[in-house]
């Protein structure tokens, strides 16, 4: 089965397209955990992912909040993906990439030491730096086209010709997606782009779309322009506002109510 | 002591450019270490360190080459960066890079968790994202200008308005430069690229170059370009064609010869 079949598959089982952020951070995390548990990280991605599984399509675990442990932070991050449903897709997301030689590196320890179904790759060195990751056919890899943050602008919005360069890169990515297993990465603070990207790109490509929540990413318009004609091909990602709702013994039941209202407010406009 | 003058001391007292990739990989090693050895892998970095640190300014770690091994990878990471002496500059490659929450810590990572003097810094994503690296006043954050790989020219040469985008990036890194603390890589393979940005950059920047060896950057170029007016501020990586110049028990000897004449070379043209 590859990507899209099992991103089809789940967000029809679980009629979503919420995707949550594992992002692990001490100081915002509930106190209590470290004086009770001996793993409390661990325990936390698991409370997380138990009370929230059947609302989810998509669980995105950015790499720095695991990196920054050293070596026990990949014992972390291989021990949580073990713990996410089979069915569900586990994206991990480290913005990789270098060049050819050691691009395939990355891929094949995202790819095969952590059996991620997708990840997220960085453009700036073109195509023979993003085709190691597209080998991997079954796979997807989510191209940063328009990220989420204020100095995205910076060089995203430079004009080549009359064209921003995130357009470019669009287009680029389309014209990479010759094994169907490109995704991109399009900031919900920027809809008017998403729009354009989705345009670009067309039904089929997966858009990997954060920004909603801290960030300020409006849930309607993202929905609108971010899916498909058939609201789907979008997994909407929110960290913080899920796993950082509740910082007492309840805490997961928190996390779980608001991945249940994010859901329905998706639904609402798909 | 910053970064500079951690530069300038050892590349006065080395009389050296040279920077070594440690850029382990098992096809590519001596095979009888596999047998001899209970960590090959270390063996093998400290032996060519051992070989070698007398003849080098720095040692390069491509951080893809010991994600791949997992947890072990960053045990691997962790005691390789320890046996490299103090005096000498430990550069992490790892071309990280995300929105600012998330590249604070991948700078705390890199730069704390592992103690790195320098680091390699992707810019697709603007200014807020290169900012948490350069809090690190004391190091240097070497941000991605011209890469090296024939891919480069994808986006890097598109032209705004009427200049390439690797060149705005260049203007970019002279604008973020507050603290003294930028760097840039530039691919030797691009000598006239080179030239370029270390006219935009100025005396001060140094400018990591991968690129000669194996991938075909000319020497004498990279350095009658790459260095500034007292031939210094630049550092030449090598990886594969000094680490796996031999494959059998006299490899480090091997590697030493390689690493000392391409030091010669440089210094010829400095």
């Amino acid at each position: 089965m590859n990507f899209r079949e099992k991103l089809s598959n789940i967000v029809h089982e679980h009629d979503s397209l919420v995707c949550v952020g594992l992002d692990v951070d001490k100081e915002k995390m509930p106190q209590f955990l470290f004086e009770s548990s001996k793993h409390p990280y661990l325990e936390f991605n698991k409370s997380i992912i138990e009370s929230t599984k059947d609302l989810v399509c998509a669980y995105k675990l950015n790499m720095a909040f695991y990196e920054v442990f050293g070596k026990e932070g990949f014992n972390l991050l291989e021990k949580t993906i073990k713990n996410i449903p089979k069915e569900i897709i586990v994206i991990l997301d480290g913005k990789r990439n270098d060049i050819g030689n050691t691009a395939k590196k990355y891929a094949q320890s995202l790819f095969e030491t952590y059996h991620a179904d997708a990840v997220t790759v960085n453009p700036y060195l073109g195509k023979d730096s993003v085709m190691p990751f597209l080998e991997y056919k079954d796979k997807c890899s989510f191209i940063l086209c328009r990220t989420s943050n204020p100095s995205a602008t910076d060089f995203q919005d430079l004009k080549v010709s009359s064209t921003p360069l995130y357009q470019l890169v669009a287009q680029k990515i389309k014209e990479w997606n010759i094994y169907e297993n490109c995704g991109a990465v399009v900031g919900a603070t920027y809809p008017d782009e998403l729009k354009i990207i989705r345009d670009i790109l067309g039904e089929d490509v997966p858009l990997l779309i954060p920004g909603i929540g801290k960030q300020g990413g409006d849930v309607e318009k993202t929905v609108k322009y971010g899916t498909n004609k058939e609201g789907k091909m979008a997994l909407i990602n929110s960290s913080r506002e899920i796993i950082f709702a509740g910082d007492k013994e309840d805490f997961a039941d928190k996390s779980r109510d608001k991945a249940s209202s994010l859901r329905k407010e998706i639904n609402k406009y798909r």
